[in-house]
């Protein structure tokens, strides 16, 4: 582990302050799982009240990366190049978290796996798997 | 072609509310290729100034969507099931546009091809397929 | 649970004759989860002594494809609609098994999470989530 | 261009020997787009007389990799780290051809996109898009 809770919080909130109003927040980081929360804010709703599809892509895409962070600090420019994700069950507008877990960390790729359920419950709302790409040390 | 590039633009502005700071602008529709516009936006940006993952999977998931209504009609409740994007090029802050097309069309399901470019270019930035339920009918 | 592990063996073997070649063996199946395994045939390899990405995928798609059945019978003709998978390691020429799990099972869609692992180790080789349609009954 | 038309067909079929099987036959290959063939072959069929769709995901991967061996030659270890494929139309047993072209090449990853169709058809049957890890040279 080379960034703690704290530090992968500091960081999400001073290096993606355009990400403030979605008001993710870490609530687990263990070294091998990390887990975030979304709470119900107005920007990740759709009319008829579900969770939007891109606020789900942005929740597992953010868990990802701030569990790559913090397995390989902060310094690495680490980029996205591929998200793959689905959609299984269509979310009430409720709190949801996602726990995040690492397949593959290669000194070039890194392969995350994302699951989404809404806080309580074992549903899978969204499920997504993502690589990211990282430079050169 | 079932909406006119006016009744998808009114539809965006109406019932995606949550849409509008991200000032999405469709430029093309003809009931084969819908064109969608990301100027940039404060909220697109990441530091560093390259624009963000999630604003381009929101680009080729919103491009996708309209494209199916205006195929199908704003009646249908299409829901997204699973998108696929590969991130291929980091863009500077500069406007992109998000070129779609529809690869098939079925009762049940429908997937599109989204390809992101910055304004005036032709190598991708990113590339996406996405795949729609269609409710039955 | 509709089929048991020797109906779904022989299902296979019947219905999929052309998979003979590739001698895929159903260890395990419980009603939650079903594992395939893979021996090394002729067929599997690629020059250099490494598992082709094909086989793999093959492998993964099957496995896939028996739990679903298992799950909801021989007579639905559910058909793969998206398959993505991430190669993560490269195998050795030696047995490969793959873990299947259900993440959601609806009245038209079911989609699944496939891990396949060599036999005895803990380490992906890859792994892949699928789409099937299923028939309306 | 690294190779030729040719030298992919003799690379083919040297160092792949386990897909001689499938009879795939490069049809066309212009330094940018790579055309391949997959006869009806026992192998590639269902029962029901469906082409397989482990056929068709070997059929896209190796067109992928056919074309970028064309664009940078045999040396390359090049592996495939992800592909995703949608299966748009049930084809009937017929021969199919697979047309690639590249969407990125860069100096660690490339990626493909590839459509099936039958001969002389235009209705996609199935989409993929296909990365590749490139080894340092």
């Amino acid at each position: 582990m080379k960034m703690t809770q704290a530090e992968l919080t500091a960081f999400l909130d001073s290096e993606f302050p355009q990400m403030r109003p979605l008001k993710f927040r870490i609530e687990h980081w263990d070294g091998t799982m990390l887990r975030l929360a979304m709470p119900i804010a107005e920007q990740n709703l759709r009319p008829g009240g579900t969770v939007s599809g891109p606020a789900m892509m942005t929740l597992a895409d953010c868990a990802a990366y701030m569990l790559l962070l913090g397995l390989i600090g902060p310094v690495a420019l680490a980029v996205t190049t591929n998200l793959n994700i689905n959609f299984l069950r269509k979310p009430e507008p409720e709190p949801l978290e996602c726990t995040c877990r690492i397949l593959k960390l290669g000194k070039r790729l890194a392969v995350l796996d994302a699951s989404i359920v809404k806080v309580g419950d074992d549903d899978l709302v969204a499920h997504a798997t993502a690589t990211y790409s990282i430079p050169p040390r």
